[in-house]
Protein backbone atom coordinates (compact mmCIF):
# COMPACT_ATOMS: atom_id res chain seq x y z
CA UNK A 1 0.00 0.00 0.00
CA UNK A 2 1.09 3.41 -0.86
CA UNK A 3 -0.09 7.31 0.24
CA UNK A 4 0.88 9.92 -2.44
CA UNK A 5 0.09 13.86 -1.50
CA UNK A 6 -1.74 15.48 -4.06
CA UNK A 7 -2.00 18.69 -2.44
CA UNK A 8 -1.52 19.98 1.51
CA UNK A 9 -2.25 23.72 0.91
CA UNK A 10 -5.30 24.81 3.18
CA UNK A 11 -7.48 27.56 1.92
CA UNK A 12 -4.96 29.19 -0.55
CA UNK A 13 -2.98 27.36 -2.63
CA UNK A 14 0.84 28.35 -3.29
CA UNK A 15 3.50 27.99 -5.48
CA UNK A 16 4.77 24.86 -3.89
CA UNK A 17 1.31 23.40 -2.64
CA UNK A 18 -2.10 22.64 -4.31
CA UNK A 19 -5.94 22.45 -2.52
CA UNK A 20 -5.76 19.33 -0.64
CA UNK A 21 -5.99 15.89 -2.14
CA UNK A 22 -4.22 12.17 -0.78
CA UNK A 23 -4.51 8.81 -2.76
CA UNK A 24 -4.37 5.63 -1.08
CA UNK A 25 -3.63 2.46 -3.43
CA UNK A 26 -4.06 -0.98 -2.03
CA UNK A 27 -3.11 -2.62 -4.75
CA UNK A 28 -5.88 -3.56 -7.07
CA UNK A 29 -7.77 -0.11 -6.96
CA UNK A 30 -6.90 3.45 -5.19
CA UNK A 31 -8.69 5.33 -3.10
CA UNK A 32 -8.77 9.54 -3.36
CA UNK A 33 -9.38 11.76 -0.16
CA UNK A 34 -10.27 15.16 -1.02
CA UNK A 35 -10.89 16.95 -4.81
CA UNK A 36 -9.31 19.96 -4.21
CA UNK A 37 -8.92 22.37 -7.89
CA UNK A 38 -6.32 20.88 -9.99
CA UNK A 39 -6.27 17.41 -8.56
CA UNK A 40 -6.65 16.16 -12.35
CA UNK A 41 -3.29 17.66 -12.88
CA UNK A 42 -1.48 17.06 -9.94
CA UNK A 43 -2.39 13.31 -10.55
CA UNK A 44 -1.33 13.27 -14.17
CA UNK A 45 2.42 14.95 -13.04
CA UNK A 46 2.90 12.43 -10.08
CA UNK A 47 2.14 9.66 -12.63
CA UNK A 48 -0.84 7.52 -11.17
CA UNK A 49 -2.95 6.21 -13.37
CA UNK A 50 -6.50 8.01 -12.90
CA UNK A 51 -8.30 5.23 -13.69
CA UNK A 52 -7.16 3.10 -10.75
CA UNK A 53 -9.32 5.56 -8.71
CA UNK A 54 -12.29 3.48 -7.69
CA UNK A 55 -13.91 5.87 -4.65
CA UNK A 56 -13.83 9.31 -3.49
CA UNK A 57 -13.89 10.24 0.06
CA UNK A 58 -15.07 13.94 0.80
CA UNK A 59 -14.65 15.38 4.28
CA UNK A 60 -16.62 17.87 3.16
CA UNK A 61 -17.65 20.26 0.70
CA UNK A 62 -15.39 23.65 1.04
CA UNK A 63 -14.29 24.57 -2.21
CA UNK A 64 -10.03 23.47 -1.44
CA UNK A 65 -11.83 19.98 -1.13
CA UNK A 66 -14.23 19.57 -3.69
CA UNK A 67 -13.45 21.65 -6.60
CA UNK A 68 -11.32 19.36 -8.72
CA UNK A 69 -14.45 16.80 -9.04
CA UNK A 70 -16.05 17.92 -12.12
CA UNK A 71 -12.56 18.23 -13.71
CA UNK A 72 -11.46 14.75 -12.83
CA UNK A 73 -14.92 13.36 -13.74
CA UNK A 74 -14.71 15.21 -17.23
CA UNK A 75 -10.66 14.08 -17.29
CA UNK A 76 -12.30 10.02 -16.62
CA UNK A 77 -14.84 10.57 -19.51
CA UNK A 78 -12.50 11.60 -21.82
CA UNK A 79 -10.01 8.39 -21.27
CA UNK A 80 -13.10 6.41 -22.07
CA UNK A 81 -13.93 4.73 -18.30
CA UNK A 82 -16.68 2.34 -18.18
CA UNK A 83 -16.09 1.21 -14.40
CA UNK A 84 -18.30 2.97 -12.00
CA UNK A 85 -17.35 5.27 -9.41
CA UNK A 86 -18.23 5.74 -5.73
CA UNK A 87 -18.09 8.87 -4.11
CA UNK A 88 -18.74 9.04 -0.31
CA UNK A 89 -19.30 12.73 1.71
CA UNK A 90 -21.40 13.60 4.14
CA UNK A 91 -25.01 14.27 4.30
CA UNK A 92 -25.94 16.80 1.04
CA UNK A 93 -23.44 15.50 -1.03
CA UNK A 94 -25.56 13.96 -3.16
CA UNK A 95 -27.82 17.12 -3.56
CA UNK A 96 -24.40 19.15 -4.22
CA UNK A 97 -23.03 16.97 -6.92
CA UNK A 98 -26.26 16.68 -9.00
CA UNK A 99 -26.44 20.44 -8.94
CA UNK A 100 -22.57 20.45 -10.42
CA UNK A 101 -24.00 17.79 -13.03
CA UNK A 102 -26.33 20.10 -14.08
CA UNK A 103 -24.06 23.49 -13.87
CA UNK A 104 -21.03 22.00 -16.04
CA UNK A 105 -23.46 19.56 -18.19
CA UNK A 106 -21.72 16.53 -17.05
CA UNK A 107 -22.82 13.90 -18.85
CA UNK A 108 -20.46 10.17 -18.66
CA UNK A 109 -21.09 6.57 -19.98
CA UNK A 110 -19.67 5.41 -16.58
CA UNK A 111 -22.44 5.77 -13.44
CA UNK A 112 -21.48 7.51 -10.46
CA UNK A 113 -23.14 6.66 -7.29
CA UNK A 114 -22.98 9.00 -4.25
CA UNK A 115 -23.43 8.14 -0.70
CA UNK A 116 -24.58 10.74 2.17
CA UNK A 117 -23.01 9.05 4.94
CA UNK A 118 -22.50 9.72 8.49
CA UNK A 119 -20.79 8.67 11.83
CA UNK A 120 -19.93 4.79 11.22
CA UNK A 121 -18.66 2.20 8.21
CA UNK A 122 -18.53 4.06 5.03
CA UNK A 123 -17.76 1.08 3.11
CA UNK A 124 -16.37 -2.52 3.49
CA UNK A 125 -14.96 -5.34 2.38
CA UNK A 126 -14.00 -8.65 2.65
CA UNK A 127 -10.50 -7.49 3.57
CA UNK A 128 -11.54 -3.79 5.07
CA UNK A 129 -13.74 -1.22 5.97
CA UNK A 130 -13.85 2.56 5.79
CA UNK A 131 -15.33 3.95 8.74
CA UNK A 132 -16.32 7.90 8.92
CA UNK A 133 -16.63 10.11 12.26
CA UNK A 134 -18.86 13.55 12.04
CA UNK A 135 -15.84 15.91 12.47
CA UNK A 136 -16.29 19.71 13.98
CA UNK A 137 -15.61 22.31 11.69
CA UNK A 138 -17.48 25.50 10.19
CA UNK A 139 -19.60 22.89 8.20
CA UNK A 140 -20.66 19.24 7.93
CA UNK A 141 -17.09 17.60 7.88
CA UNK A 142 -16.33 13.71 8.27
CA UNK A 143 -13.08 12.35 9.16
CA UNK A 144 -11.79 8.83 7.23
CA UNK A 145 -10.11 5.37 8.47
CA UNK A 146 -8.97 2.89 6.23
CA UNK A 147 -8.83 -0.53 8.27
CA UNK A 148 -7.66 -3.37 7.12
CA UNK A 149 -9.31 -6.82 8.91
CA UNK A 150 -7.29 -8.92 10.85
CA UNK A 151 -6.91 -11.98 8.80
CA UNK A 152 -5.55 -15.41 9.79
CA UNK A 153 -2.64 -16.57 8.18
CA UNK A 154 -1.06 -20.03 7.55
CA UNK A 155 2.47 -20.81 9.73
CA UNK A 156 4.24 -21.87 7.02
CA UNK A 157 6.84 -23.32 8.72
CA UNK A 158 5.11 -26.21 10.68
CA UNK A 159 2.88 -27.07 8.04
CA UNK A 160 5.89 -27.66 5.53
CA UNK A 161 7.43 -30.03 8.45
CA UNK A 162 4.13 -32.22 8.25
CA UNK A 163 4.36 -31.94 4.92
CA UNK A 164 0.87 -30.99 4.55
CA UNK A 165 -0.39 -30.24 1.20
CA UNK A 166 -3.76 -29.02 -0.76
CA UNK A 167 -7.09 -28.33 -0.07
CA UNK A 168 -6.86 -28.54 3.83
CA UNK A 169 -4.50 -26.30 4.22
CA UNK A 170 -7.12 -23.87 3.23
CA UNK A 171 -9.73 -25.27 6.20
CA UNK A 172 -7.13 -24.36 8.44
CA UNK A 173 -6.54 -21.24 6.79
CA UNK A 174 -10.76 -20.74 7.69
CA UNK A 175 -9.94 -21.77 11.25
CA UNK A 176 -11.25 -25.40 10.72
CA UNK A 177 -9.51 -28.01 12.61
CA UNK A 178 -8.39 -31.10 9.90
CA UNK A 179 -7.69 -34.35 10.41
CA UNK A 180 -4.52 -35.68 8.57
CA UNK A 181 -3.07 -38.93 8.73
CA UNK A 182 -5.10 -39.85 11.58
CA UNK A 183 -4.17 -36.64 14.05
CA UNK A 184 -6.18 -34.30 14.43
CA UNK A 185 -4.36 -31.28 13.97
CA UNK A 186 -5.92 -27.73 15.56
CA UNK A 187 -5.95 -25.15 13.16
CA UNK A 188 -5.30 -22.79 16.11
CA UNK A 189 -1.73 -24.19 17.04
CA UNK A 190 -0.81 -24.07 12.60
CA UNK A 191 -2.15 -20.41 12.11
CA UNK A 192 -1.32 -16.90 13.70
CA UNK A 193 -3.89 -14.16 13.21
CA UNK A 194 -1.81 -11.15 10.84
CA UNK A 195 -3.00 -7.81 12.77
CA UNK A 196 -4.19 -5.45 10.05
CA UNK A 197 -3.26 -2.22 8.93
CA UNK A 198 -4.99 1.75 10.38
CA UNK A 199 -4.44 4.73 8.38
CA UNK A 200 -6.72 7.74 9.86
CA UNK A 201 -6.99 11.06 7.78
CA UNK A 202 -8.40 13.54 9.92
CA UNK A 203 -7.86 16.95 7.62
CA UNK A 204 -10.76 20.48 8.74
CA UNK A 205 -11.41 19.75 12.11
CA UNK A 206 -10.82 21.35 15.36
CA UNK A 207 -9.01 19.87 18.41
CA UNK A 208 -11.59 17.20 20.07
CA UNK A 209 -11.23 14.13 22.50
CA UNK A 210 -13.44 11.92 20.27
CA UNK A 211 -10.92 12.87 17.16
CA UNK A 212 -7.95 10.52 19.78
CA UNK A 213 -10.51 7.23 19.85
CA UNK A 214 -11.29 7.17 15.94
CA UNK A 215 -7.65 7.28 15.39
CA UNK A 216 -7.09 5.04 18.14
CA UNK A 217 -3.68 2.91 17.17
CA UNK A 218 -3.18 3.92 13.71
CA UNK A 219 -0.42 2.66 11.77
CA UNK A 220 -0.91 6.14 9.96
CA UNK A 221 -2.36 9.27 11.10
CA UNK A 222 -2.82 11.76 8.58
CA UNK A 223 -3.91 15.02 10.67
CA UNK A 224 -4.65 18.73 9.42
CA UNK A 225 -2.04 21.26 11.06
CA UNK A 226 -2.67 24.35 9.76
CA UNK A 227 -1.35 26.47 12.37
CA UNK A 228 1.05 27.11 14.63
CA UNK A 229 0.00 27.19 18.42
CA UNK A 230 0.23 30.83 18.71
CA UNK A 231 -2.59 30.54 16.92
CA UNK A 232 -4.94 28.33 18.65
CA UNK A 233 -7.73 30.36 19.57
CA UNK A 234 -7.79 31.91 15.87
CA UNK A 235 -7.49 28.09 14.57
CA UNK A 236 -10.48 26.84 16.77
CA UNK A 237 -12.67 30.15 15.29
CA UNK A 238 -11.78 28.81 12.00
CA UNK A 239 -12.52 25.41 12.55
CA UNK A 240 -9.05 24.06 12.54
CA UNK A 241 -5.85 22.98 14.77
CA UNK A 242 -3.08 23.58 15.66
CA UNK A 243 0.64 21.51 15.27
CA UNK A 244 0.83 20.96 18.71
CA UNK A 245 -2.96 19.58 18.74
CA UNK A 246 -1.72 17.22 15.91
CA UNK A 247 1.28 16.05 17.82
CA UNK A 248 -1.32 15.42 20.94
CA UNK A 249 -3.89 13.62 18.83
CA UNK A 250 -0.67 11.30 17.40
CA UNK A 251 0.46 10.55 20.85
CA UNK A 252 -2.84 10.00 22.89
CA UNK A 253 -4.21 7.56 20.24
CA UNK A 254 -1.34 5.81 20.68
CA UNK A 255 -0.55 6.05 16.24
CA UNK A 256 2.95 4.48 14.86
CA UNK A 257 3.59 7.43 12.64
CA UNK A 258 2.24 10.83 12.53
CA UNK A 259 2.19 13.02 9.45
CA UNK A 260 0.76 16.77 9.09
CA UNK A 261 -0.86 18.33 6.60
CA UNK A 262 -2.99 21.63 5.14
CA UNK A 263 -0.39 24.29 5.92
CA UNK A 264 -2.09 28.01 6.34
CA UNK A 265 -0.12 30.35 3.25
CA UNK A 266 1.29 31.57 6.18
CA UNK A 267 3.82 29.15 6.67
CA UNK A 268 6.07 29.42 3.68
CA UNK A 269 8.45 27.15 5.70
CA UNK A 270 6.81 24.60 7.90
CA UNK A 271 9.37 23.40 9.88
CA UNK A 272 8.15 25.06 13.04
CA UNK A 273 4.94 23.36 12.40
CA UNK A 274 6.80 19.77 12.07
CA UNK A 275 8.85 20.77 15.45
CA UNK A 276 5.66 21.64 17.24
CA UNK A 277 4.38 18.29 16.24
CA UNK A 278 7.46 16.65 16.91
CA UNK A 279 7.30 17.63 20.83
CA UNK A 280 4.33 15.61 21.50
CA UNK A 281 4.50 12.75 19.15
CA UNK A 282 8.52 12.14 17.90
CA UNK A 283 7.58 10.01 15.03
CA UNK A 284 6.14 12.89 12.57
CA UNK A 285 6.72 14.40 9.27
CA UNK A 286 5.16 17.23 7.18
CA UNK A 287 3.54 16.35 4.16
CA UNK A 288 4.37 17.93 0.53
CA UNK A 289 3.29 17.72 -2.47
CA UNK A 290 3.68 14.13 -4.67
CA UNK A 291 5.43 12.80 -1.19
CA UNK A 292 4.89 9.27 -1.21
CA UNK A 293 5.00 6.99 1.98
CA UNK A 294 4.51 2.81 1.70
CA UNK A 295 2.80 1.72 4.53
CA UNK B 1 -0.11 46.96 -21.70
CA UNK B 2 0.99 43.34 -21.53
CA UNK B 3 -0.54 39.82 -21.61
CA UNK B 4 0.45 36.74 -19.11
CA UNK B 5 -0.53 33.13 -20.84
CA UNK B 6 -2.28 31.45 -17.41
CA UNK B 7 -2.70 28.26 -19.36
CA UNK B 8 -1.62 27.01 -23.05
CA UNK B 9 -3.29 23.02 -22.64
CA UNK B 10 -6.20 21.83 -24.14
CA UNK B 11 -8.68 19.10 -22.85
CA UNK B 12 -5.78 17.56 -20.82
CA UNK B 13 -3.09 19.65 -18.64
CA UNK B 14 0.35 18.67 -18.41
CA UNK B 15 3.51 18.79 -16.53
CA UNK B 16 4.23 22.30 -18.34
CA UNK B 17 0.90 23.43 -19.32
CA UNK B 18 -2.36 24.67 -17.34
CA UNK B 19 -5.57 24.18 -18.69
CA UNK B 20 -6.97 27.74 -20.58
CA UNK B 21 -6.27 31.29 -19.21
CA UNK B 22 -4.95 34.48 -20.28
CA UNK B 23 -4.86 38.00 -18.79
CA UNK B 24 -4.56 41.21 -20.46
CA UNK B 25 -3.31 43.68 -18.19
CA UNK B 26 -4.19 47.38 -19.61
CA UNK B 27 -2.40 49.16 -16.10
CA UNK B 28 -5.52 50.24 -14.12
CA UNK B 29 -7.59 47.33 -14.60
CA UNK B 30 -6.94 43.58 -16.23
CA UNK B 31 -9.09 41.35 -18.06
CA UNK B 32 -9.07 37.59 -17.64
CA UNK B 33 -9.56 35.57 -21.07
CA UNK B 34 -10.80 31.99 -19.85
CA UNK B 35 -10.71 30.52 -16.66
CA UNK B 36 -9.42 27.08 -16.76
CA UNK B 37 -9.02 24.77 -13.50
CA UNK B 38 -6.43 26.02 -11.39
CA UNK B 39 -6.34 29.62 -12.84
CA UNK B 40 -6.36 31.13 -8.90
CA UNK B 41 -3.23 28.92 -8.45
CA UNK B 42 -1.19 30.15 -11.83
CA UNK B 43 -2.35 33.18 -11.35
CA UNK B 44 -0.25 33.41 -7.37
CA UNK B 45 2.87 31.84 -9.04
CA UNK B 46 2.89 34.18 -11.86
CA UNK B 47 2.89 36.99 -8.99
CA UNK B 48 -0.07 39.17 -10.69
CA UNK B 49 -2.67 40.64 -7.63
CA UNK B 50 -6.07 38.32 -8.49
CA UNK B 51 -7.84 42.08 -7.38
CA UNK B 52 -6.82 43.84 -10.14
CA UNK B 53 -9.01 41.53 -12.10
CA UNK B 54 -12.34 43.52 -12.91
CA UNK B 55 -13.78 41.36 -15.77
CA UNK B 56 -13.83 37.72 -16.78
CA UNK B 57 -14.35 37.06 -20.42
CA UNK B 58 -15.59 33.51 -21.19
CA UNK B 59 -15.06 31.48 -24.93
CA UNK B 60 -17.34 28.90 -23.84
CA UNK B 61 -18.93 26.50 -21.09
CA UNK B 62 -16.38 23.55 -21.60
CA UNK B 63 -14.60 22.44 -18.41
CA UNK B 64 -11.19 23.08 -19.21
CA UNK B 65 -12.47 27.23 -19.81
CA UNK B 66 -14.52 27.71 -16.89
CA UNK B 67 -13.59 24.69 -13.78
CA UNK B 68 -11.32 27.55 -12.40
CA UNK B 69 -14.06 30.19 -12.26
CA UNK B 70 -16.01 29.25 -8.54
CA UNK B 71 -12.36 28.66 -7.05
CA UNK B 72 -11.38 32.45 -8.10
CA UNK B 73 -14.33 33.64 -7.23
CA UNK B 74 -13.70 32.18 -3.61
CA UNK B 75 -10.18 33.18 -3.49
CA UNK B 76 -11.48 36.93 -4.44
CA UNK B 77 -13.74 36.77 -1.39
CA UNK B 78 -11.34 35.27 1.25
CA UNK B 79 -9.17 38.14 -0.14
CA UNK B 80 -12.18 40.42 1.10
CA UNK B 81 -12.91 41.44 -2.55
CA UNK B 82 -15.35 44.82 -2.60
CA UNK B 83 -15.38 45.67 -6.16
CA UNK B 84 -17.75 44.45 -8.81
CA UNK B 85 -17.00 41.38 -10.56
CA UNK B 86 -18.48 41.43 -14.44
CA UNK B 87 -18.26 37.52 -16.63
CA UNK B 88 -19.08 38.28 -20.32
CA UNK B 89 -19.66 34.58 -22.26
CA UNK B 90 -21.76 32.85 -24.90
CA UNK B 91 -26.08 32.93 -24.43
CA UNK B 92 -26.80 30.42 -20.62
CA UNK B 93 -23.21 31.89 -19.19
CA UNK B 94 -25.73 33.79 -16.64
CA UNK B 95 -28.02 30.32 -15.98
CA UNK B 96 -24.52 28.39 -15.85
CA UNK B 97 -22.96 30.66 -13.09
CA UNK B 98 -26.28 30.66 -10.87
CA UNK B 99 -26.03 27.08 -11.07
CA UNK B 100 -22.45 26.93 -9.89
CA UNK B 101 -22.64 29.30 -7.01
CA UNK B 102 -25.65 27.35 -5.81
CA UNK B 103 -23.79 23.70 -6.25
CA UNK B 104 -20.59 24.93 -4.67
CA UNK B 105 -22.66 27.26 -1.76
CA UNK B 106 -21.12 30.70 -3.35
CA UNK B 107 -21.86 33.22 -1.25
CA UNK B 108 -19.85 36.68 -1.80
CA UNK B 109 -19.55 40.48 -0.48
CA UNK B 110 -19.45 41.78 -3.85
CA UNK B 111 -21.28 41.85 -6.60
CA UNK B 112 -21.06 39.05 -9.71
CA UNK B 113 -22.84 40.42 -12.89
CA UNK B 114 -23.36 38.02 -15.82
CA UNK B 115 -23.94 38.80 -18.77
CA UNK B 116 -24.70 36.84 -21.68
CA UNK B 117 -23.42 38.37 -24.92
CA UNK B 118 -23.35 37.30 -28.83
CA UNK B 119 -21.58 38.11 -31.79
CA UNK B 120 -21.24 42.50 -31.62
CA UNK B 121 -19.80 44.95 -29.04
CA UNK B 122 -19.97 43.40 -25.53
CA UNK B 123 -18.08 46.24 -23.34
CA UNK B 124 -17.15 49.67 -23.65
CA UNK B 125 -15.21 52.23 -22.77
CA UNK B 126 -14.03 56.00 -23.40
CA UNK B 127 -10.97 54.37 -24.14
CA UNK B 128 -11.49 50.74 -25.41
CA UNK B 129 -13.92 48.48 -26.69
CA UNK B 130 -14.11 44.31 -26.85
CA UNK B 131 -15.91 42.83 -29.47
CA UNK B 132 -17.11 39.30 -29.63
CA UNK B 133 -17.63 37.00 -32.47
CA UNK B 134 -19.71 33.75 -32.23
CA UNK B 135 -17.06 30.92 -33.57
CA UNK B 136 -17.64 27.77 -34.66
CA UNK B 137 -17.14 24.64 -32.16
CA UNK B 138 -18.93 21.92 -30.67
CA UNK B 139 -20.99 24.17 -28.69
CA UNK B 140 -21.87 27.38 -28.42
CA UNK B 141 -18.70 29.46 -28.78
CA UNK B 142 -17.12 33.43 -28.82
CA UNK B 143 -13.76 34.56 -30.09
CA UNK B 144 -12.69 38.57 -28.47
CA UNK B 145 -11.09 41.18 -29.37
CA UNK B 146 -9.67 44.07 -27.43
CA UNK B 147 -9.54 47.32 -29.50
CA UNK B 148 -8.53 50.63 -28.33
CA UNK B 149 -10.57 53.62 -29.61
CA UNK B 150 -8.34 56.27 -31.79
CA UNK B 151 -7.21 59.02 -30.24
CA UNK B 152 -6.19 62.40 -30.56
CA UNK B 153 -2.93 63.66 -29.29
CA UNK B 154 -0.77 67.08 -29.38
CA UNK B 155 1.89 67.28 -31.46
CA UNK B 156 3.97 68.68 -28.65
CA UNK B 157 7.05 70.37 -30.69
CA UNK B 158 4.59 72.27 -32.50
CA UNK B 159 2.64 73.43 -29.92
CA UNK B 160 5.84 74.94 -27.93
CA UNK B 161 7.12 76.37 -30.40
CA UNK B 162 3.87 78.64 -30.16
CA UNK B 163 4.17 78.82 -26.23
CA UNK B 164 0.49 77.60 -26.19
CA UNK B 165 0.01 76.46 -22.92
CA UNK B 166 -3.20 75.97 -20.54
CA UNK B 167 -6.73 74.99 -21.03
CA UNK B 168 -6.94 75.46 -24.57
CA UNK B 169 -4.19 72.55 -25.50
CA UNK B 170 -6.79 70.68 -24.41
CA UNK B 171 -9.53 72.28 -26.48
CA UNK B 172 -7.08 71.18 -29.28
CA UNK B 173 -6.59 67.78 -27.95
CA UNK B 174 -10.49 67.69 -28.32
CA UNK B 175 -10.43 68.87 -32.05
CA UNK B 176 -11.31 71.80 -31.52
CA UNK B 177 -10.06 75.67 -33.44
CA UNK B 178 -9.14 77.91 -31.10
CA UNK B 179 -7.78 81.88 -31.41
CA UNK B 180 -4.37 82.30 -29.89
CA UNK B 181 -2.76 85.97 -30.15
CA UNK B 182 -5.66 86.70 -32.68
CA UNK B 183 -4.51 83.59 -34.50
CA UNK B 184 -6.93 80.89 -35.37
CA UNK B 185 -5.42 77.64 -34.76
CA UNK B 186 -6.69 74.52 -36.34
CA UNK B 187 -6.42 71.71 -34.62
CA UNK B 188 -5.81 69.37 -37.27
CA UNK B 189 -2.92 71.05 -37.68
CA UNK B 190 -1.78 70.71 -34.20
CA UNK B 191 -2.86 67.50 -33.10
CA UNK B 192 -2.46 64.15 -34.79
CA UNK B 193 -4.69 60.68 -34.60
CA UNK B 194 -2.88 57.69 -32.97
CA UNK B 195 -4.13 54.10 -33.97
CA UNK B 196 -4.99 52.18 -31.22
CA UNK B 197 -4.13 48.97 -30.81
CA UNK B 198 -6.01 45.72 -31.35
CA UNK B 199 -5.82 42.26 -29.50
CA UNK B 200 -7.51 39.39 -30.83
CA UNK B 201 -8.43 36.17 -28.72
CA UNK B 202 -9.91 32.74 -31.18
CA UNK B 203 -9.80 29.70 -28.69
CA UNK B 204 -11.40 26.65 -29.58
CA UNK B 205 -12.82 27.27 -33.55
CA UNK B 206 -13.06 25.43 -36.74
CA UNK B 207 -11.15 27.31 -38.98
CA UNK B 208 -13.80 29.71 -40.91
CA UNK B 209 -13.51 32.76 -43.21
CA UNK B 210 -15.24 34.62 -41.19
CA UNK B 211 -12.41 34.50 -38.28
CA UNK B 212 -10.34 36.91 -40.86
CA UNK B 213 -11.98 39.48 -40.78
CA UNK B 214 -12.88 39.36 -37.10
CA UNK B 215 -9.06 39.71 -36.31
CA UNK B 216 -8.54 42.14 -39.04
CA UNK B 217 -5.19 43.85 -38.06
CA UNK B 218 -4.17 42.75 -34.86
CA UNK B 219 -1.01 44.05 -33.35
CA UNK B 220 -1.48 40.62 -31.74
CA UNK B 221 -3.62 37.59 -32.97
CA UNK B 222 -4.03 34.85 -30.34
CA UNK B 223 -5.35 31.57 -31.90
CA UNK B 224 -5.71 28.00 -30.89
CA UNK B 225 -3.57 25.24 -32.78
CA UNK B 226 -4.46 22.51 -31.22
CA UNK B 227 -3.37 19.87 -34.06
CA UNK B 228 -0.92 19.70 -36.83
CA UNK B 229 -2.22 20.04 -40.05
CA UNK B 230 -1.77 15.81 -40.63
CA UNK B 231 -5.13 16.12 -37.91
CA UNK B 232 -6.87 18.36 -40.41
CA UNK B 233 -10.01 16.34 -40.26
CA UNK B 234 -9.67 15.42 -36.71
CA UNK B 235 -9.36 18.58 -35.77
CA UNK B 236 -12.27 19.67 -37.76
CA UNK B 237 -14.38 17.06 -36.18
CA UNK B 238 -13.55 18.04 -33.05
CA UNK B 239 -14.31 21.86 -33.27
CA UNK B 240 -10.19 22.93 -33.32
CA UNK B 241 -7.86 23.98 -35.81
CA UNK B 242 -4.24 23.64 -36.71
CA UNK B 243 -1.17 25.48 -36.32
CA UNK B 244 -1.18 26.12 -40.13
CA UNK B 245 -4.85 27.54 -39.86
CA UNK B 246 -3.96 30.01 -37.26
CA UNK B 247 -0.87 30.83 -39.41
CA UNK B 248 -3.47 31.05 -42.43
CA UNK B 249 -5.56 33.44 -40.43
CA UNK B 250 -3.11 35.67 -38.92
CA UNK B 251 -1.80 36.12 -42.86
CA UNK B 252 -4.58 36.64 -44.40
CA UNK B 253 -6.26 39.14 -41.45
CA UNK B 254 -3.06 41.34 -41.94
CA UNK B 255 -2.35 41.16 -38.09
CA UNK B 256 1.02 42.00 -36.62
CA UNK B 257 2.05 38.81 -34.33
CA UNK B 258 0.60 35.84 -33.56
CA UNK B 259 0.66 33.75 -30.79
CA UNK B 260 -0.43 30.28 -31.24
CA UNK B 261 -1.75 28.33 -27.78
CA UNK B 262 -4.01 25.56 -26.79
CA UNK B 263 -1.97 22.28 -27.77
CA UNK B 264 -2.97 18.87 -27.80
CA UNK B 265 -1.26 17.12 -24.98
CA UNK B 266 0.38 14.84 -27.97
CA UNK B 267 2.44 17.86 -28.61
CA UNK B 268 5.28 17.64 -25.94
CA UNK B 269 7.55 19.31 -27.85
CA UNK B 270 5.49 22.31 -29.74
CA UNK B 271 8.18 23.02 -31.83
CA UNK B 272 6.68 21.13 -35.41
CA UNK B 273 3.46 23.45 -34.89
CA UNK B 274 5.17 26.46 -34.53
CA UNK B 275 7.15 25.72 -37.70
CA UNK B 276 3.77 24.51 -39.36
CA UNK B 277 2.47 28.47 -38.05
CA UNK B 278 5.49 30.08 -38.78
CA UNK B 279 5.33 29.18 -43.15
CA UNK B 280 2.19 30.45 -43.25
CA UNK B 281 3.16 33.44 -41.46
CA UNK B 282 6.89 34.28 -40.37
CA UNK B 283 6.12 36.37 -37.16
CA UNK B 284 4.61 33.74 -34.85
CA UNK B 285 5.44 32.56 -31.47
CA UNK B 286 3.99 29.80 -29.26
CA UNK B 287 2.91 30.41 -25.92
CA UNK B 288 4.27 28.26 -22.89
CA UNK B 289 2.55 29.10 -19.42
CA UNK B 290 3.69 32.21 -17.79
CA UNK B 291 5.07 33.54 -21.02
CA UNK B 292 5.16 37.56 -20.65
CA UNK B 293 4.05 39.55 -23.98
CA UNK B 294 4.35 43.49 -23.58
CA UNK B 295 2.16 45.30 -26.53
Amino acid sequence: MKITFLGTASAFPTRERNHSGMLLDIGPEAFLFDCGENIQRQIRIAGISPMKISRIFLTHWHGDHVLGLPGLIQSFELNGRKSELDIYGPEGSAENFHMIRKAFNINTGFKINVHNIKTGKAFETEDFEILAHGAKHTILCLGFAFVEKEKIRINKDKIEKLDIRGPIVGELANGKDITFEGKIIKAKDFTFVQKGRKLTYILDAVFDEKLIEFAKNSDILICEATFSKDMQLDAKKKGHMTAQQAGKIAAKSKSKQLIITHFSQRYHDVTPLLAEAKKEFKNTIAAKDFLEVKI
